[in-house]
């Protein structure tokens, strides 16, 4: 006799689901959304199709198979309706009927190819899911149901991943994960211990070389950071919390959740703190701009989170941002604590954090500034201080995002990649994401002599990090990060200083960037500051020449080729103001200058031959010298509504910014708004603490202050 | 002794509203959104700011104040809060005091200038509002306070109107309607009864050369439509609703909500049946893109309209989608009707309209076809056949939009100015306005030779009109229209014909287009077919050739000179297919070809020296022919969620389109799907109706059918 229970949940915890159906809370509305989705789907033939392209007809329709066994062994355990159970019988059976027949897809790229998809990573997927399913149904099956269901699809599965493909199984990597999780989850659903030790301790059953306890103690940083950035460890942490709920349940010996001094829990932590306020991830690394809380992987974190490790007033926040939360018991615990917070509908808030990387910590760390506006609102400032990020790093070390007003405002361009879209060669990585998105200059950063970072080599990346210099979390009004990447090109070192400033006379707070070149081999460089920027031109403090006949690329490599000259500008100034209109808001940036300096107005579309890039502004602020600094300030200002027909303020307040001083000492600069200068003072050394005292004594002037930074106000009036 | 009351509003009236500032109804929160609002401005220091820049902080400031003049006389009024009084009468004093010692604005383009604002328009603005607010205290202020504000602000306002600028008062234009009902307005709350008389009968008493009776009936169509389009019309509708309020509360013997066969209701409900189903006006004639129901004349004539014209579902629906209603007795009358109606919560559904033009309903129309899909949703062709639209008319006969799933998806550019925003060109129109937006290149219409219609002549433009061919709206799942442009090119006539057609196959509904061109001169003519749309190109089913190297201006004028030379393609094949994505959905354009045909991707940015246009990419079919027909059908197809990271349906169903014959007598196409083919049949004869027969032999096949269109479809399984 089996038991009533599926892998996830009891019959008891399932009855418990069922009286929240009819509840308006987050849970009952996603229980509602989610039976009413199966229901549609359920009203649609049956279907196992054969072979087809990636991310075409077929591959989604065993994908939406998939989605559906699990709701449906859900909803049978929940609800009892025997509609539910039959339908998934069926098509389990028609699986199993079939599967075997399906030769093996034909290998396009390095990933490994199964019956039903074109690369194993999707048939885990599968599998995890089916098993699911087929958990909250097997009680209900006949014998010959069961044996026909496991002998012909489901073992034959087992077989293929730790078999066949065992070289490829439990490898420490966010593929290894779902193989893992897929393979263990079905071991449990079809009640096969061995595939369940296997997956937890690995094939050497070493715990350090592979399995399940492997990857989730190497897999991350001390700090919970995943080195392939918050996109990709969205997408391991789904199977991650899977597996861990599901052995929690079944081998609670292991006392998962503890693991290792909690391992779980400090990975959860730093993925759900790296967020925008707005729910959406800072797309480090190879990912999609638009990836959000509401990935179905942060859900099922967030309620896991809660239900294992106790209330969190952020993951109340968190859920009331997702509007909705994972249908299992975990769940259930997180939207009843929603309900008793009831007015609590604040957004999650987050403190400024440093995510050090690598094994011990001690490979550089992504850094996530957040400073509270005057009008309450959150921006964010994320800079890659840290490690290369393996097959998927971008080149982009001392790159920065900046987040303000309810969006990305210096923008990170995202992969070169349309997930899932068949035409645009099956949703693969398209050659652009190499000649473009993952070179230095799509990014917010400096590119010395028009070559990439590490010169676009991944071994030698990889072998490098950036160094964290300091960081400032402690003043609601200043917050700062600054690090070195000393190691990323030839004869230069380059340090980055970004502070959020908030000042009582500016309605935003600042963004004030240092960005310093040291050049040890003495000689003249190019540096091409650049700024990624969505949004209208509005006005400059200087001429430019616009090129109006046509637009030409700015190089041939590098990614510079993608790149269209628009406009640009010889500069005989000190610094230079540049506003744009970013979707209701004006931005100004003012960036320092010096002589032979350009400004380059540019927008991608150069060897775009299939059209695979997005259309895209930047300004590349060209200066050329040795030791070097470059300091702009970015004022967020004023408001445009066109459907209303309102513009205020749209010029800003900053007019200039003045670079002082900058030596291995320190940097100073001058900020002059209309009303006020601030002065910005910023201790170099690399060993810098709030103890540590500078002085700089120039022509008139003379400077000093202690810690790594001081500012300085001088009203006008 | 004064009665307590407002130009718009009773003392009585007033106690009705200021019960509703607790309830949970869209007046109850469109009052308590008010008072806030008006809270917050009563917060600030009080200022009436010397002389300034068009849209810059003065004339913003200037803006603020009279928005909450007339907030503060009104919230006196309900809420009967003498803070609202005393801060209203202390700004009217401080206006009083200095307004005779601002000079007059520098004039700069042909508006005369105000000595707030720099043209008077805005003066008007800040006339009617005030005098609302005014009229709500006056009954308040003393004797004293009384004759200081008429004798020093509005006498001397109401004198420079109405003598000073006597030639530009009370004239048959958007503008004039302002005129009138600010000067009304003012003599109404200062009660100065010959003001009033002057602006509804006009300065020379005739109610035909001027004045609001003659602007009410000359202005508008028959039909009801303005001339000026949506964008303007929704500017007039504003005071028209405002004075024609007031009139009927102070003039009930003029009737006026009844006079000339309630051409007031007639121009309303044009304006609001021009609505795309998501609320945004089409930008017919220089207009903003993002123009909605939100506008405050279409709140406040929706409430009016109800009002006074009685209950209709559509302004219930119409009022929904505001969420707000006008803080009136005619909103409260709306906005119970909206809590009676309680689930009533479907958008406004306006059937397919054809709008003529001209005082006689004989120049042209302007047509908006609408049809249901499949999944509830409206799709939505408007097509301009009507009368150029004088100063502000774009050259764009025979152009077309369209709207689908909840976004405009053949695109209009919109006017070349950034409203208000003070440093570009103090938000004034731009020379790209003209260089670019009107010329019809820049439309979704057929270019010929290069050359803009009518030469860009104002005059010449205005001296003609489209010919109306057929009109078809009472088939649920086949809308048509079709119409001629015979005078807009020297030796070319123009055709076009427009279909809406749902497909028990097709998620959604299809645009069938057949743009006909007749060289009555005989010559060969280059036809530019022009594609406006926003997206990412997915895939073609041609080669083509990208200019990987750099991008070149089209043409040196008549618009092309803003449009580069993305990629482009020779075909030799009878149909081309173009597929991108719009958002969240495919779009697949099927164009029909012939020998010497080519394909051009463009996007804007050539002579844009001061960034002053957006940039936005067409596609231009560019045929040779004289007599010749170009076809396309367009598919919306799949959905792309990258945040979910689903696409599916990437390719469409839709892959050739056949011309299979066109001439004098008939057009006729086949549309080639994967699993059907449609026959679709258009009958050209100017005169066609229901009745009409038409007959058509071919090589190998013979067609007959009657009325205006027929559809076959062929199924191919």
């Amino acid at each position: 006799m089996e038991a009533i229970q599926s892998v996830l949940m009891t019959a008891q915890e399932a009855r418990q689901l069922a009286i929240q159906l009819s509840q308006d809370t987050l849970l009952g509305q996603s229980l509602r959304a989610e039976q009413q989705q199966l229901d549609r789907y359920l009203a649609q033939p049956l279907e196992c199709p054969g072979p087809g392209p990636a991310n075409g007809y077929e591959h989604n329709r065993h994908k939406q198979n998939y989605i559906h066994m699990d709701l449906a062994g859900r909803f049978f355990l929940i609800s009892g309706d025997e509609r539910y159970a039959n339908w998934l019988r069926q098509l389990l059976l028609l699986y199993a009927d079939r599967y075997l027949s399906f030769p093996y897809h034909q290998q396009l790229n390095t990933n490994p190819t199964g019956r039903l998809f074109h690369q194993i990573l999707n048939e885990h997927n599968w599998l995890l899911y089916a098993s699911l399913g087929y958990s909250g149904i097997r009680h209900w099956l006949s014998d010959s149901d069961r044996q026909q269901i496991e002998q012909q699809l489901f073992e034959p599965m087992l077989e293929m991943f730790t078999v066949k493909y065992a070289h490829d199984f439990d490898w420490i990597h966010n593929h290894g994960i779902w193989a893992v999780a897929a393979v263990g989850i079905c071991g449990l659903a079809i009640n096969q211990p061995r595939y369940v030790d296997l997956c937890i301790h690995g094939q050497h059953n070493d715990d350090v070389s592979a399995g399940f306890l492997a990857q989730i103690s190497q897999l991350f940083a001390p700090s919970g950071y995943y080195i392939e950035g918050p996109y990709y460890h969205r997408y391991a942490i789904r199977p991650l919390c899977l597996f861990a709920e599901a052995l929690a349940r079944h081998r609670p010996e292991l006392n998962i959740f503890e693991f290792n001094n909690r391992v779980i829990k400090t990975t959860l932590d730093a993925l759900l703190a790296c967020t925008y306020p707005n729910g959406r991830l800072p797309a480090l690394n190879d990912a999609s701009q638009t990836m959000d809380v509401n990935d179905e992987g942060i859900v099922i974190a967030t309620a896991i989170s809660f239900a294992r490790y106790g209330h969190d007033a952020k993951l109340l926040g968190l859920a009331q941002l997702q509007q909705q939360v994972f249908t299992h018991p975990a769940g259930a615990a997180l939207s009843a604590a929603v309900s008793a917070a009831a007015d609590h509908t604040c957004a999650p808030h987050w403190p400024s954090v440093e995510l050090n990387e690598g094994p011990n910590g001690d490979r550089g760390a992504q850094g996530f500034l957040r400073i509270q506006g005057h009008d309450g609102q959150q921006s964010m400032a994320v800079m890659n201080y840290g490690q290369h990020g393996m097959g998927h790093g971008h080149f982009d070390t001392l790159g920065i995002t900046f987040f303000n007003r309810g969006q990305e405002v210096l923008t990170e361009y995202g992969f070169g990649r349309w997930v899932n879209v068949e035409p645009k060669f099956g949703g693969r990585y398209l050659d652009e994401n190499k000649s473009y998105a993952r070179q230095t200059i799509a990014h917010n950063a400096v590119t010395i002599d028009g070559q990439c970072q590490n010169g676009f080599d991944v071994e030698r990346a990889d072998a490098v990090c950036g160094t964290p210099h300091f960081f400032i979390a402690d003043d609601p009004n200043l917050q700062g990060m600054s690090a070195f990447a000393n190691d990323h090109h030839h004869g230069v070192r380059q340090q980055r200083t970004v502070l959020l400033v908030n000042h009582p006379q500016l309605q935003q707070p600042l963004l004030v960037d240092l960005f310093r070149l040291i050049a040890t081999d003495q000689q003249r460089h190019r540096y091409d500051y650049a700024i990624q920027y969505q949004g209208q031109i509005i006005r400059t403090d200087f001429d430019y020449h616009y090129h109006q006949q046509g637009w030409s690329v700015l190089g041939q490599d590098n990614g510079y080729q993608h790149l269209l000259r628009v406009a640009d500008a010889h500069i005989a100034q000190p610094s230079t103001l540049v506003s744009w209109l970013a979707g209701q808001h004006y931005c100004s940036l003012i960036t320092s200058a010096n002589a032979d300096a350009e400004v380059i107005f540019s927008r991608t579309g150069g060897a775009d031959p299939s059209f695979n890039l997005r259309s895209t502004p930047s300004l590349i602020f060209r200066q050329y010298g040795g030791d070097h600094l470059i300091a702009s300030v970015l004022e967020s200002h004023g408001l445009f509504d066109e459907a209303k027909e309102v513009s205020v303020e749209a010029r800003g307040q900053i007019q200039q910014l003045l670079v002082r001083h900058h030596s291995d000492d320190a940097s100073i600069i001058d900020i002059i708004g209309s009303q006020f200068t601030l002065t910005v003072m910023i201790n170099n050394h690399p060993q810098v603490n709030a103890d540590s005292h500078c002085q700089v004594t120039l022509a008139h002037d003379s400077y000093q202050w202690r810690g790594p930074v001081a500012i300085r106000t001088t009203d006008l009036n």
